[in-house]
């Protein structure tokens, strides 16, 4: 493997597919659009501070998430190739949950190329930017 | 390489180091103090979009910048290891340089193990977290 020259057309269609399936507002349909982004073993997700391993727990933490809709505006998204194949992208955007406030967010993944050459997220982070506490 | 078990303290620690070099105002003595954390060649750096490789380019960037006083706040730091011994960290905070206002920032980095047993960035990525364009 080594660096990929498309990883910027990448993460940019892998940013616009993700949310198109993490913004249902059914927990079932999210876990089911989501989960073949995830490997069974080696994914790692990290979701306000709670970390989860593998495909089943991220799904569960995932389709547990109560909205019942979402709305969300990309501010930017950068992203940088790995040594490896793989593709760093971080994302600034705002959204807002039901009738809950405007809240802008961060949210960083790692895609790794599988043997099919698609990719899977081996690593994301997610928060909340909310500076009060 | 496998999973570093010590990954959070080690990114934990790293945020610490790198923000006490960074964090001068002299652009000169920044770059010095930061020379160490970069590779020659295979470190990627990218500042609100302007995206570097190398270390004299990446210190070139920062000993550019022109502030005269930088004061920070460390809101959330969350890392993960990844599969061949690098660390994922995400940094959130608040930041003020000279009179400007109070910013938040979002910063990312992959930290990479080098054959004497530390570690040196791979991969960052900053931003403010500035939604009003």
């Amino acid at each position: 493997m080594a660096f990929n020259p498309e990883y910027d057309s990448i993460a940019k269609a892998f940013v616009q597919h993700y949310y198109s399936k993490f913004d249902q507002g059914d927990g079932a349909a999210r876990a089911q659009g989501l989960s073949d982004l995830y490997d069974p073993e080696n994914s790692y997700m990290t979701f306000e501070g709670d970390q989860c391993k593998g495909r089943d727990g991220i799904l569960q933490k995932f389709s547990s998430l109560t909205f019942k809709q979402i709305q969300r505006g990309i501010t930017k998204c950068d992203s940088q190739p790995l040594y490896d194949g793989s593709i760093l992208v971080m994302v600034l955007g705002q959204l807002k949950t039901d009738e809950d406030p405007i809240n802008p967010f961060s949210q960083i993944f790692i895609l790794r190329p599988n043997t099919t050459g698609s990719y899977f997220i081996g690593n994301e982070i997610f928060r909340l930017d909310l500076h009060n506490n």
